[in-house]
């Protein structure tokens, strides 16, 4: 029986994208019913009380590297973006994540592409996620129909997107959240949350599956994989 | 050659006990010359403007869970401790790094064991490390004599001992250190800094090392472990 696994995410958050695609990989290799629950990850902190690392000027000297290094390890074209203050703090992420919404609402099956779209835009080529044209390319890149794009722009400032993200980021926080992402395994009966990118092994070891680095399909010997089949 | 790697830590911090016996399990197969650092967290934090985890409920909550399945992981016999609040934040561990301070002055040799008893009396045993009598166990454990735990005792309250400390602790935030355990390592002629006891795997892409799971003296099936000799 596959497991289902939530992933609470935002695409503003770098370490999310790891996330994202090491549990993409892993959904045939370990069964993975996974379920993407996008949520809205500056309404989450403040529900949660937490405070962005950037605001800790030696957490933010450190996440360029960690980032970085991270991107090579999971094997994602992430790049550090030139200006994260105006980036990540002032233009933020609620009108993607909107978008987003709109499109699990009207065009669900299309919400992975969508986000991982969004993530190159912002964390591979640091362009803009908050106009209307650069949902319209995210749009297309992830193989929606124009009508469909019209469509998910038109419902962005309907109360029905708005609130469907604002449960969602409610949803996330009832369940522990205090950052992005967030994971919810559901084995042996519980739900075992987990937050970050870097729980793998851990999660492996909860659900009693091999973890053989971040890309199953070419296991690293660097990273002690391995190589025999799954 | 050796790698030198410097581990920064303060025993109150129960993920760098995690890192601390990873990487003396390590020290052999990845041929490591290791630096012990103890630090004062409480003082780290003050300069590096950081919180600690436990302020953010969500978080607080989250950790109960993430530090025994870490346990399990990382084959350390850590346990929650029953009164958090008093003991992380009330009582501390001034005095404890002074001591581990006192030793790393007149034993450098027993760092590493006295360190290891603190770990074992307050993550494990739920017992105080603010004490004389405390560290006089600790020391009588780590097979310190009688003599040499009173002069480090005795030294506790010198300025010596508390310049030291304080350097210390300055010289973490100055390599850019915001928390507990904070690891340098030295190779291909850089300083390579990581946070946290959660980026072994990238640690070993560094250094061009095999990671095999946190005890490579027995590799866990689950953790996709190479069975090879190192």
């Amino acid at each position: 029986m596959a497991t289902k696994v939530e992933l609470f995410y935002d695409v503003l958050s770098p370490y999310s994208w790891f996330a994202f695609e090491t549990l993409c990989r892993y959904r045939g290799p370990w069964n993975l019913d996974l379920y993407f629950r996008p949520f809205f990850l500056g309404g989450l902190m403040n529900l949660a009380g937490n405070k962005p690392p950037m605001t800790v000027p030696n957490k933010a000297q450190y996440m360029q590297h960690d980032l970085q290094r991270g991107a090579e390890y999971f094997k994602v074209p992430l790049r550090n973006i030139s200006d994260p203050v105006k980036t990540l703090f002032e233009k933020g992420s609620l009108p993607a994540m909107r978008f987003v919404t709109a499109v699990a609402k009207e065009k669900p099956t299309f919400v992975e592409e969508v986000s991982r779209q969004f993530w190159w835009r912002l964390w591979h080529h640091d362009e803009d996620i908050t106009e209307a044209e650069s949902f319209k390319e995210v749009g297309e890149r992830a193989g929606l129909s124009k009508e469909d794009i019209q469509q998910c722009l038109e419902m962005l400032k309907t109360t029905a997107v708005k609130e469907k993200l604002k449960k969602e980021t409610e949803y996330a926080y009832e369940k522990g959240a205090f950052g992005s992402p967030y994971i919810i395994a559901h084995a042996n009966g519980e739900e075992h949350c987990f937050f970050g990118s870097d729980r793998f092994p851990i999660l492996a070891m909860v659900l009693k599956k091999k973890w053989i680095g971040p890309d199953p399909l070419s296991p690293s010997e660097l990273d002690g994989s391995m190589t025999s089949k799954l």
